[in-house]
């Protein structure tokens, strides 16, 4: 997911762990040396070559992903395989810019305190009861998910701080030993609930756009409204059912919270009124989701309303140009984010996908989509246990599988959906399979082996929720 | 020039100056409302209300640079006068990379100590005398200007520290009143050199590649060869000119410094032996300079050059992803950068440079080109007392004063190439007449009065040299 430094990058030395890279650039050799197979031009296996080794250094991580995107890039350029025009026309790419806008707004949010505002109005209404703490938590996040694409942003920015001091004044604490009274249960709700948000729409996690432009490669469009449409009956059920599931097989050790009303009413006296810049922010957040529920209407791309919402911000003053200068993870998601649409796209233009398809639907048989379809999108799901990233599972595998799916004969929207949609919640299966779960771990609060038996279980759940209530309701929706 | 920060943005309030702003809007609004002249299609013409107010808003800065071109480009998609994928494109463009690129590449002379250390090696072999130290820096200065977009790099990251401590060692400092003793001298050397130094390579000032782009734009190419090549014999006779005339009417009280190489060398003991990280700049240096100087040659464009050389620098370790990340002007440029080429590059294909050009040339007498042309790069030159910014004047003034100059007949490179050194050389003139004199002037050992005294009587010498000697080697070497 988005943009977390990985440990080697803090501090200054070690920067590079030099037998991942051997291993990487190893990989890259061995492709680029064998022969193209017939019907595959040089130039495209070339490209394959370097796209592979970085796939398998945005797994393997001998740099931060972005910094491995940039060699990469640097390498095909030099060694003649793209030109330095195409190298760069993923930089001028408009998703590219609607995700580094949306990062923007994120920072907004965090900067202005209306993210943290919202969390504690949450805990008010309806913090009586721990189940009802871990709802407030998750509708919180459910508010904030259409404009925060970083799941580190919501939950480790705005959730997590507002968590950590609930917990700690209703005593429960890892230091104190006394983390399951209720510290556990909620971390691990609010986890899984941030794991859900992200699936819910297109600006609700950095790798959703890639997502949609990789679909859209591959001729079926995913829009904003498409997407929360699709997501929003599956998605409330799967935010209604596993916080349930979790104080079911997880419980906390007390039930009721009557003080975390009067904490979160305490902390909102704290900050006042709401100040000029949250107004500002939240008239520009109902404009935002307003214009990109109609832009389709309307003829205005969801790229321009998320540059005219910072646009407005700046020049009202609610967000300084400085505060988007600082944004590390938004210009870290443009260099990756840009490099994987260029290079998707340049593999596409090449021919490879398309010859990829013709191999594979020559070796498929013939039978019904649905089994095919089923296998292929299970492979996708659990394969997530190998990767630590959203970004990285979804550039490496999104593309070919999508186009497996639609070899097989799978029809084009379920197919690009149900694998948008398990491409965030496979993260439900472990401790570091997104950004934010470093972060909810790193508490302490929540052992391993909980995090994975519970994860296995919720990923069923999932599954079961998403491909039977989501494909009856898009079926219903026409949407195939 | 690149990217200082207004004042207004330091702290979180007030970040925008309304009253400025009105202006801005006003500028823009009265253009837009006027009905466009025969031969201009409306969208051109609203092109043209938003890029004025753009050029009235940099100047003016109501917000930093960077939030007024982002602001400026927002309006304009939602205005529908740039579709969004024409306002994104500008991110793509090659020569934005370069500079970015090159932001990356100054990071790390600051970074690993390299740029100090040039600074002492410089300053032990030249120190003995106070017109030697000026030499020293300057060498230095011109050394490091190839690879170091940010002359606010060169001057305040790596010149300055190192001046000041020089100074502070040799008892002259304004807090104690002996600035007069050398600081003020090398100081104001220090500055005039840094103009020069930004004239001299393609890669030297921010705002250099900007105006290769707008002179390409009009059919001229700039090279980085080229232009390397026809600054050099007025360049160096700039650089060995400018202080020794300082020194004769702004002179230091003390003239021999023999203490200075043993503080240098000094400071060298404590820098130790050259360490990994300085040794593979050095050498990702050299192969910067080679290629960008036989680029043309082998067929390998500067901003290849560029992100090749960032790569081996992430690869290697020399530098982590997070200095990226965090180098601020980078992306500030960035944005700006893109967004001005893409708007002038919006008006040309809308036909707007070219109209201007048939308006001006009609009206223009029919004379000799020389007195015209004079006219021109002499006004272009002093208007410069009403800019805060190499760039805001470049992206106002260039385009249309070499439309100018080529109407009235100036031979193209020759025109080009003035009004290119002369964006540089301009900032000679004031005490804010670029990012790094904010800088210089601000450690207060040179008043405003000398400075404007002697900065108009250096830009008579700069004129004389580059007009006179310059265009004598321009010829020799057949560019016109």
């Amino acid at each position: 997911m988005a943009a977390v430094e990985a440990p080697q990058t803090v501090g200054r030395t070690p920067r590079v762990d030099a037998a991942r890279l051997a291993v990487v650039v190893l990989v890259g050799a061995a492709i680029w040396l064998v022969p193209e197979p017939a019907g595959v031009q040089p130039r495209a296996w070339h490209l394959l070559a370097v796209f592979v080794a970085m796939m398998v250094g945005i797994v393997l991580r001998p740099l931060p992903m972005g910094a491995v995107a940039f060699v990469a890039t640097a390498f095909a350029v030099l060694s003649g395989t793209l030109t330095i025009a195409e190298a760069t026309a993923g930089f001028g790419n408009t998703v590219v810019w609607l995700v580094v806008a949306a990062f923007f707004i994120a920072t907004a949010f965090v900067k202005t305190g209306l993210g943290t505002r919202i969390a504690y109005h949450f805990m008010r209404v309806l913090g009586k009861r721990s189940l009802g703490l871990a709802y407030g938590f998750i509708a919180a996040d459910l508010v904030l998910a259409p404009a925060i694409p970083s799941n580190t942003a919501r939950a480790g920015g705005v959730l997590y701080p507002v968590l950590r001091s609930l917990c700690v004044s209703l005593g429960s604490d890892v230091e104190l030993g006394t983390e399951r009274r209720i510290a556990a249960f909620l971390t691990f709700t609010a986890y899984q609930g941030v794991v859900v948000t992200s699936a819910m729409f297109l600006t609700a996690m950095a790798a959703n756009p890639l997502v949609a432009e990789l679909a859209g490669q591959q001729g079926v469009e995913l829009s904003w409204p498409l997407w929360a449409l699709a997501a929003s009956v599956p998605g409330v059920l799967s935010l209604l059912l596993v916080p349930a599931l979790i104080y079911r097989l997880y419980p906390p050790q007390i039930t009721s919270t009557p003080t975390a009303p009067e904490l979160a009413r305490q902390r909102l006296a704290e900050l006042g009124a709401m100040k000029r810049d949250e107004w500002i922010l939240l008239a520009v957040f109902v404009c935002l989701l307003s214009l990109w529920i109609l832009g389709g209407t309307l003829g205005i791309s969801a790229t321009t309303t998320a540059l005219a919402g910072v646009a407005a911000m700046l020049a009202t003053g609610a967000l300084a140009w400085s505060d988007l200068l600082e944004e590390r993870n938004g210009w870290d998601t443009l260099i990756w984010f840009a490099v994987l649409v260029m290079m998707a796209s340049q593999l596409g233009e090449l021919g490879l996908l398309a010859w990829f398809t013709d191999q594979v639907s020559g070796v498929l048989a013939t039978g019904h989509w649905l089994p095919a379809f089923l296998s292929l999108s299970l492979i996708y799901f659990y394969v997530h246990y190998f990767f630590a990233s959203n970004t990285a599972h979804v550039s490496a595998m999104y593309a070919p599988f999508l186009a497996l799916a639609l070899a097989v004969g799978t029809p084009p929207v379920l197919a690009a959906l149900v694998l948008a949609f398990f491409s965030n919640l496979f993260a439900s299966l472990t401790h570091y399979g997104t950004a934010a779960a470093p972060i909810l771990f790193g508490s302490g609060n929540v052992d391993i082996g909980t995090w994975w038996r519970l994860g296995a279980l919720i990923s069923l759940v999932h599954i079961a929720i998403w491909l039977g209530a989501g494909s009856l309701w898009w079926r219903l929706l026409g949407l195939w």
